[in-house]
C-alpha cells in the first residue's frame, strides 16, 4: 500500500498527506493554509484559485507530475469562459489531488493578505476585516419543525461557517424572507464581527451569490477638514479619497473657540454635532458615487478625531474638555451602528468604530497616529510629533510609550500670523533667505517655480501671492534666523542693524519684507515682530511637550522624530530644527509619516485585532499632562530662544552662518557686530 | 473571650456571627439574606429597613435585649422626621449589631419580592426586573490619571455593586458628565442587566439620590385590541390599565386580510407597522398622564402578540404567515431599544422585550399564556386554550407540553354571526331559553338585568339590544341545543317540528328568534341556521385542534381546562361543553385564566429570569401543525355533531333534557319523535 499524495503549500511551507480525490481547498482547511473562499467550496465565488506546480521541487524534495491534480472540470470551464481564469490557475475547490504536488496560494487568494503600505516602516498591514461576505445555503421551513427563517440561517451559518450567533437588526431582518425565496435558499449575507461582541451582526443580505465587494469608509474628523477614505475590505485599497472643510468652522476657527461656542450657546453643540454628521453624509455620497459604487456597499466606517471632535461628532457636549480636569465623557473605544451618528450614506445597517481617546487632550487621532507609527514596536527610542492647533507628542519604544498635548496655538496653521493663510494655492509655503544679500526667494502652493523665475509670475498663475501657509511662515523665520536677520532672542533687527532695506519699521519694532507687489496693487507680505513672537511661543510649547515626556522617560536625545499630519508632510526638518520646534536628532533621522492618523484609521478599518491591539496601548501609553507639570513652564521659557543652530548641525552650518548676539531694540551696536561678524 | 453576637435572619432563617458593630445590612448581605438598597447603605434610600425582634425566641434558641442593635442613630432620627419609619423599623444600614439579635426582612425591603397572583394558582410572581436603579459615588477626574467619566463610573459599579461591565447608548452618555457634576459625583442610573447580555446597559442617570421610581409597560397586541399594563418594577403593581382597538383594523378585520392587504399594497406592512406603534405611543402617554408619572420612567417594555401581530409591530412583512410553511421571519424572543420600535412615549433609552413565538400560528401570546399558567409545572394534565379568530391550545403537564393553532374563524368574536357584533354595551352575551315553553330570556353587556325584569327596558339604557356577542351566541347556540330547537346535525327545526313560533322560516332553513323589537322600531334579533353553521365550523376546529394534542400525547381526557383570554373569561364552560368545543372534563376543572397572555407579559416585565424560562419552554415545546396531520381533519369532521350532553355530563343532565335524534329537514317524522320524547 502507497503513502496518501503529499500536499505542499506555498508560501507558508504548510504540508500533508490527503487521500486521493481531497479537494485542494479541504487540504488547505485541514492544514488552516490562508486560502480565501466565500461560497465555502461551491464552484461560485472563485476566491480560491490556486497555482499547482509542475516539475521538480528540491527544496520541498518532490517532482510533481502533470497529472499531480484531477484534470480541468467543468465548473472550472464555465468559470473560465465567463469570466477568465488566469493562466496556471485552478480553483481549489474544484481540483482534486492525484499524486504529490506543491500549490501556491497567490496574494490576492489569502484572507489575511498582507498589504504593502507605502509609507509603513513599523509593520505591513494585514488584512482582517471585521465584515465578511458568506454565501450560504439555508434550509426551508417546514411545519413539523417550525423555526424562524433568522434560526434555520443561524443554523447554517454554525453548520458551514463555524460562526456561532447572530443577531439581526429589525431593518436587516426585514430583507431576510425575500432574500432567502428569490435565491432559493440560496443567500450571501456580510457578517460584522470584531473583538468584543461573542455574536456576529448581520449587516446585509442578497439573494443567491452576491458577486459586489464590500468597503469601508476611513474618516479624520478634524477641527478644520474631514477627510475620509473609501477602502475596498478585501484587500485595502484605497478607492477614492476626499477631504471637505469642517463646516464647525462658522462656529469657531480653533477647537477652544468651538467650545465657547457650545458653553454659551444653549443647543450650540447640537448644531455643531449635526453640521459635522451632515457633512461626512456629504461626503459619503461624493465617494460613492466617485468610485461608482452603492452606499450599500460601505458596510464599517471608523473615526479618528481629536477630543473635541470626538464629542461633537459623538453629540456629546465638549464643554468638560475646555477646563481643567478636561474629563472625557468617554475614553474608551466606541462601537456603534453608524445610524446612531446619523450616517445615511452607507449601508443602513453599517458600523461605526471610534478609536479611543488617550486624554482629555490627547485624542483618537493621536491613538490611529500610534496604531500607524507602533512606537511601542519602535527599538529605537522615537519622538512622534502631530502638529496642529494642538500638538500631539507621542515618546516611546519597546519598553514604555508615553503621550501629552502641548497647546501650540493655531500659529503653526498660519492663524494669527499677519499674512497668515491656509494652506491654498497662493500661500507662500517655502521660503530661503540668501545669507549674504538678505533677500528671500519662495515658492507659493500650486505653482512650482521660485519666485526669482523669470516667468514666476506667469507661472504662479491668477492665485498670484496671497499670504503665507504654516509650513511657510516656519521657513521664513527660520531663514530669518539663519540670515541674521533675527537675533536669537527673537527680535527683527532694524535696516540699520541688519543691512537690508527690507527690514522695516513697523510701530515700536519691525518687520521683513518678504513679497512687495503694492505697486501693481498687490499684497505687502512681511513677516512682522507678533509673527516671530506667535511662532516662537507655539514652538516653545511643542518643544517643551517633547522635553516633558523626554524628563518622564530620563532621556535627553531622541533616536529618531517622525513628523506626522498634513503639516508634518510639507514642514522642513532642517528649518524646524533651526526653530528649536523639535530636539535635536541627525536630519536623516527625521521622517515625515504624512497622514499617519488617517492611515491608523485604514488599519482599524481593514484589521479588527489592531482595534484590539490599539485599545490596549492606549490603556498602557502613560499620559502627561502638560498642564500640571511645573516643568512644562520651564521648558517652555527656556525654549523661548531661537538656538544657536550651527552648534547642534554641523551640516547646517556649512550652508548658514548664524549669528550668536542678541539685537538691541534700541541702538545699532549689536547690528554692527552682528554686520562686523558677517562682513 | 466571649463569641460575637449570633445574627438571624426572618424569614430565610439564615443566621451567623458578626463582630459587635457589624452593620445590620452588611450582615445580611455577608449571610446572602435578601435584603434591598439603593443607596448601598449609606442612609438614603431607606429600602433597608428590618424590624428587630425582642425577648425570647425558643425557636431560635436566643433571648434578645432591649439593648440588642446599636441605638436610634441621627441618620435614622432625619430619615424618621421627613418621611416616617413605621413602628418598630430601623435601617439596616444604621443599626448596628451589638447583642445576640433576631432581625425579620419584611417583604417590602426584599429584592425579590413574592407578589400575590390573584389569579395565580402555579406559582407566585417574584420580582426580579431587569432595570434597577444603582445610588453610586463615582471618582473624580485627576489630570494625572486621565479617564472618561463613563469609565469612572463603570469602575464605581464595579466596586460599589459588582456590576462588570456597562454599555451607553450615545443619548444617555451625554447626560452623564451634566449629573455628575451636578449632583457633586454621586449619580442614581437606572442599568438594564437581562439573561442574555454580559453587560448591563445605561438607561439613565439622575444628580444624587433619585427619589422616583422605575416602571414598565406589558402589552398584549391582539388583531383587535391593543392592551396595556403600566406596571411599578418595585413590587409588580399594576397603576394603570387602558386598552384602544387596533388601529389596524382598518386594513382589515382578521390577520388573513390584513395579511392579504400585505400581499396586495406594496408598503400595506409599512403603513400597518406604523398603525400599531402610533396606538402605543398613544397608550403609553394616556398611561402616563392617569398615573401622573414622567414617561421617562418608563425604562422597560414587554410585548406579547400573535405572530402576524408580532412581525407587523417589528416592521416584518407578515406574508410568509399567510401560506404554508407560515414561516416565521424569526421564531425567538427579542431584546431591542424601544426606540427600534419607534416608541416616544417611554424614557428614550427604554428596552423592549419580545416574548418567543411558539410556531408560525402559535405566537408571542401564547408563550405568554404558558408563562402564566405554567402547564410545565402542572402535575395534572392541563388543557389551555385561548380562544380568538385563531385559537392556541396547550395541553401539558410535567413531563411534556404540547402546542398546536386551530383556525377556529372569527365565529366565536361575533364576526360572521347574523346578528352578531363586538363584546360592547348591548350585546346580548348571556342566554337561557326555557326547555319546556323555548322562550330565551337574555341579558346583554352593561347591563345586571335579565330580559325577562319588567325593569329591563329602562336599565338596558339606550343601547338596548344591539346584537350578539360571542359568548351571547355560543350560549344561544348550547341553549337551542339543550332545548331541542337544535338537532345533534346542527338544524334548527321548524315551528312545527319544535312547537315554538319563535322558529321561523328562513329560506330553506330555519331561525330562531332571540329578541323581535321590530314593533317599536328596534332590531329583529335572531339565530339562523348558518350562525349554527359558523359556530358549528368553530367549534370542530378548536376541539379538534385539542384532540389532536391529545392524540399525540396518547391521552382520551384531561385533567382540567383553562381558558385563557377575554372570550375565555366571560364563556360558559357548560355552554361551551353542551357545544362540544372543548373535551369532557369535570365542570369545577373548568377555570377561567382571565387575560393570560396579559399576566404573562406581566410576569416577564417583573422577572428577568422567567424571560429565560419562557425561552427554555417555548423550545422544549412539541410544536403540532394542524394544517398539515391527516387526523386533524378527521377530528375536525367528526366534531361537527352537537353532542349528547346529559352523557358526558350528568350534573347538567339535571337541569336540561337533551334529544338525541336528528330532525330531518324536509320531514316532520324526526320532529315527530323529538316531541315524543320531550312530551
Amino acid at each position: 500500500m502507497t503513502a496518501d499524495p503529499l500536499v505542499i503549500f506555498t508560501p507558508s511551507g504548510k504540508r500533508g498527506r490527503f487521500p486521493v480525490g481531497t479537494p485542494v481547498l479541504t487540504a488547505a482547511r485541514q492544514l488552516g493554509v490562508d486560502l480565501d473562499s466565500v461560497c465555502g467550496g461551491r464552484g461560485i465565488c472563485s476566491k480560491c484559485q490556486v497555482t499547482p506546480g509542475y516539475g521538480s521541487f528540491p527544496k520541498h524534495g518532490v517532482t510533481v507530475a502533470p497529472d499531480a491534480l484531477s484534470g480541468w472540470n467543468a465548473v472550472e470551464e464555465r468559470y473560465d469562459q465567463k469570466r477568465g481564469l488566469k493562466e496556471g490557475r485552478r480553483l481549489g475547490c474544484q481540483a482534486t489531488v492525484q499524486r504529490d504536488v506543491v500549490i501556491d496560494v497567490p496574494p490576492e487568494s489569502q484572507v489575511h493578505k498582507q498589504v504593502v503600505r507605502k509609507a509603513a516602516t513599523a509593520h505591513e498591514m494585514v488584512m482582517d476585516p471585521a465584515t465578511r461576505l458568506y454565501y450560504i445555503e439555508v434550509a426551508e421551513p417546514d411545519m413539523h419543525e417550525p423555526s424562524g427563517d433568522l434560526q434555520r440561517l443561524e443554523r447554517a451559518l454554525r453548520e458551514q461557517w463555524q460562526v456561532e450567533g447572530v443577531e439581526a437588526p429589525l431593518p436587516v431582518l426585514s430583507k431576510l424572507q425575500p432574500a432567502l425565496r428569490k435565491g432559493d435558499w440560496k443567500v450571501t449575507v456580510a457578517l460584522y464581527k470584531d473583538h468584543r461582541d461573542a455574536r456576529a451582526r448581520l449587516i446585509d443580505v442578497w439573494p443567491g451569490f452576491f458577486e459586489g465587494r464590500l468597503y469601508g469608509l476611513a474618516v479624520d474628523v478634524g477641527s478644520t477638514t474631514v477627510a475620509a477614505h473609501l477602502t475596498d475590505l478585501r484587500n485595502g485599497q484605497v478607492l477614492a479619497s476626499a477631504g471637505v472643510m469642517n463646516p464647525q468652522i462658522r462656529f469657531g476657527e480653533d477647537l477652544m473657540s468651538r467650545v465657547s461656542y457650545s458653553m454659551m450657546n444653549p443647543g450650540g453643540d447640537a448644531e455643531m454635532t449635526a453640521a459635522v454628521r451632515a457633512a461626512l453624509n456629504g461626503l459619503g455620497t461624493e465617494l460613492a458615487a466617485e468610485a461608482e459604487i452603492e452606499p450599500r456597499a460601505i458596510v464599517e466606517t471608523v473615526f479618528v478625531c481629536n477630543p473635541v471632535m470626538h464629542h461633537l461628532l459623538l453629540g456629546l457636549d465638549p464643554v468638560e474638555l475646555g477646563q481643567a480636569p478636561f474629563a472625557l465623557a468617554t475614553s474608551e473605544s466606541l462601537s456603534l451602528a453608524a445610524a446612531e451618528l446619523d450616517l445615511t450614506a452607507v449601508n443602513p445597517a453599517a458600523r461605526a468604530y471610534i478609536l479611543p481617546c488617550i486624554a482629555g487632550h490627547v485624542g483618537a487621532d493621536a491613538a490611529a497616529v500610534a496604531l500607524s507609527e507602533q512606537p511601542g514596536r519602535s527599538e529605537e527610542l522615537v519622538l512622534i510629533v502631530d502638529v496642529g492647533t494642538n500638538a500631539e507628542i507621542i515618546l516611546g519604544d519597546t519598553s514604555r510609550v508615553l503621550a501629552c498635548s502641548s497647546p501650540t496655538g493655531p500659529a503653526f496653521e498660519g492663524a494669527q500670523i499677519s499674512s497668515g493663510q491656509r494652506a491654498a494655492p497662493g500661500a507662500i509655503e517655502k521660503v530661503e533667505i540668501d545669507p549674504k544679500t538678505m533677500e528671500p526667494r519662495f515658492r507659493v502652493i500650486g505653482c512650482d517655480a521660485w519666485s526669482d523665475d523669470p516667468d514666476f509670475a506667469t507661472l504662479a498663475g491668477v492665485s498670484g501671492v496671497t499670504g503665507i501657509c504654516g509650513s511657510g511662515i516656519i521657513e521664513a523665520v527660520a531663514e530669518m534666523r539663519a540670515a541674521g536677520i533675527v537675533d536669537p532672542s527673537g527680535l527683527i533687527g532694524s535696516a540699520e542693524q541688519t543691512g537690508t532695506p527690507r527690514c522695516i519699521a513697523e510701530g515700536r519694532t519691525h518687520a521683513y519684507v518678504l513679497h512687495d507687489a503694492t505697486a501693481k496693487g498687490g499684497p505687502l507680505i512681511t513677516v512682522t515682530q507678533g509673527d516671530i513672537r506667535a511662532i516662537q511661543l507655539a514652538k516653545s510649547a511643542l518643544y517643551a511637550g517633547a522635553r516633558l515626556l523626554m524628563d518622564e522617560r530620563g532621556v535627553d536625545r531622541v533616536d529618531r522624530i517622525v513628523l506626522a499630519g498634513a503639516f508634518g508632510a510639507h514642514i522642513s526638518p532642517k528649518h524646524a530644527m533651526i526653530l528649536g520646534m523639535i530636539p535635536d536628532a541627525p536630519l536623516d533621522k527625521v521622517r515625515s509619516a504624512g497622514n499617519a492618523a488617517g492611515t491608523g484609521a485604514r488599519i482599524a478599518l481593514c484589521n479588527v485585532a489592531a482595534r484590539a491591539e490599539i485599545e490596549e496601548t492606549v490603556r498602557k501609553i502613560t499620559k502627561v499632562e502638560t498642564a500640571i507639570e511645573p516643568r512644562f513652564q520651564e521648558h517652555f521659557v527656556a525654549a523661548n530662544a531661537l538656538p544657536h543652530a550651527s552648534d547642534a548641525f554641523p551640516e547646517l552650518s556649512k550652508v548658514v552662518t548664524l549669528p550668536d548676539v542678541a539685537f538691541n531694540t534700541g541702538g545699532d551696536r549689536e547690528g554692527g557686530r552682528r554686520r562686523r561678524r558677517r562682513g
